[in-house]
């Protein structure tokens, strides 16, 4: 079983090591000393393009995390080859804590209890929670629904949205045509959208037109799902309420962005949620041994959708 | 039906009309223009001392919030004088909520963060969680059990500490003399005890030996349940890695007391959860309905647990 591993940015001794504890026969090269005669599985993520369509004997490739647009958008991608992603609870359990924390970080006026505090003012005319407060879970997927199930189980008002028909009895899911009536109903938008051709610069001047005066952004999806100058245009002028970013168009965010400076929006690293490679590695041993064997694969990627 | 409002310090007016909504012919008098002779039931929020023993026709005390501590501790309390207080699904939401902010503030970093943005720092080393995380609830009343069943929804693990047994098949609940086992399973410790004789300065330097390094405080229970020299004393020499105090030993929180300052302190001014007349005052009529008919009352405090 020939693995490769093609992650420049990440550090991969640990996912080397956890594919050795399943199984010492393993054997798993990295880029760039990739073995592109052998290699039957590739493991990437924001792996250097045009090297896809190198290797002789590929049969599967795997996602190192939820996300597959890198993938997708790399012209060297051999047709054909299956391509799948992870899917993990663990990866759930960190988004949808973020998420929350997003929430009610704005929910609970954090940052006016942060500025009393400087202040030394003891404010209890003002209503410590930020009402109503309608979540709206825009890409209801593996994460956006694990979050949307929690919220709705803390008791908080959720609706999703999703581009195909879902159906979830406690959660009313709008679809296709129906974005407008989704943003109409909330003034919490989470975004958990896979990045495809459909969902860039999604969030814009267009949508935000549409949502609520007041609405709180939150996006942890890609950062090229978002228009920054457009959310930085709409917080100005009152549309926004604020914005909790873990997602930018460009990465790490440049020195010279204005969001580094804008006091209504808070900012991560892009780390929401982080694979975690102890339950990665099973699923990708899994697959590649149902790809072996021609069974159906666990997570694979329809390209049609791009997700 | 006569019944007084006692709570110089709320705006009471709300309260007033929430009562005659319900039933006109209920007659409501405020101090100080309350009407000693003719009252059968009060409503107290933090009245001023030594005023209960002078009703002549008194039936039912019903505490307007949670705590019943204000009542207890009042010397003109009438003996045998049923005291009631409110539980309030709203109070659960809100406190919850509150509880699972200063989790997540702590568990996701988000000073960090904060400081980062300031910084201009794209750090992502740094693992975004901080972990393990062991949640202890302190108290597992109405409030307490509500927060741990949530967070246990949530994925995270959690277990709680109550003087007397008591029973969850999802957590495990320490008791009595437990106390100890309890402080040394967890690293997030959420204080949500009633302020009794018995837990008066609880949080003090005795139990902050006990618990593991690195354990972060949340109270939002009553300010006389800590002692915030010894919390101050305990983050500074690294025992706890830092608080978030909903109540004090003195409120407002005087200018001088050095919380204010303290960089690993988050504060709010009491008003975590804030009690809702909507809720409350059906609690108060069906309690008033069921002493005049001589029936079990709803919430009924036992005064040898003073809660």
């Amino acid at each position: 079983m020939k693995i490769g591993i093609i992650a420049p940015e990440e550090k991969v001794e640990s996912w080397v090591s956890t594919f050795n504890e399943y199984d010492s026969n393993i054997n798993v090269s990295i880029y760039p000393d990739i073995d592109y005669d052998d290699v039957e599985c590739i493991c990437l993520w924001k792996q250097p393009k045009n090297l896809l369509n190198k290797f002789k004997k590929l049969k599967l490739i795997h996602s190192m995390g939820a996300g597959v647009d890198h993938i997708i958008n790399d012209s060297s991608y051999p047709k054909g080859i299956p391509i799948c992603r992870i899917s993990d609870e663990m990866l759930s359990f960190s988004m949808t804590n973020y998420i929350i924390t997003a929430i009610l970080f704005h929910h609970r006026r954090i940052l006016k209890y942060q500025n009393d505090k400087v202040e030394k003012v003891w404010d209890q005319n003002t209503h410590p929670e930020i009402l109503p407060i309608n979540i709206g879970i825009l890409g209801y997927g593996a994460l956006g629904s694990d979050a949307a199930d929690k919220l709705n189980y803390m008791g908080f008002n959720v609706v999703g949205y999703s581009l195909n028909k879902k159906e979830n009895t406690n959660i009313k899911i709008y679809h296709g045509t129906e974005l407008d009536i989704f943003l109409s109903k909330i003034n919490i938008l989470v975004c958990t959208v896979p990045y495809t051709n459909k969902t860039h610069h999604l969030l814009n001047d267009k949508l935000f037109k549409k949502v609520q005066k007041g609405t709180y952004l939150i996006n942890v999806s890609r950062g090229k799902v978002q228009n920054e100058s457009h959310i930085i245009e709409y917080i100005d002028n009152g549309t926004l309420s604020g914005a909790f970013l873990d997602v930018f168009e460009k990465e790490p965010l440049p020195k010279s962005s204005e969001i580094w400076n804008h006091k209504k929006i808070q900012i991560t690293p892009h780390n929401a949620s982080i694979t975690n490679e102890s339950a990665a590695v099973p699923q990708i041993i899994e697959n590649y041994k149902r790809v072996i064997s021609g069974k159906n694969l666990i997570n694979q990627v329809d390209l049609n959708n791009e997700y």
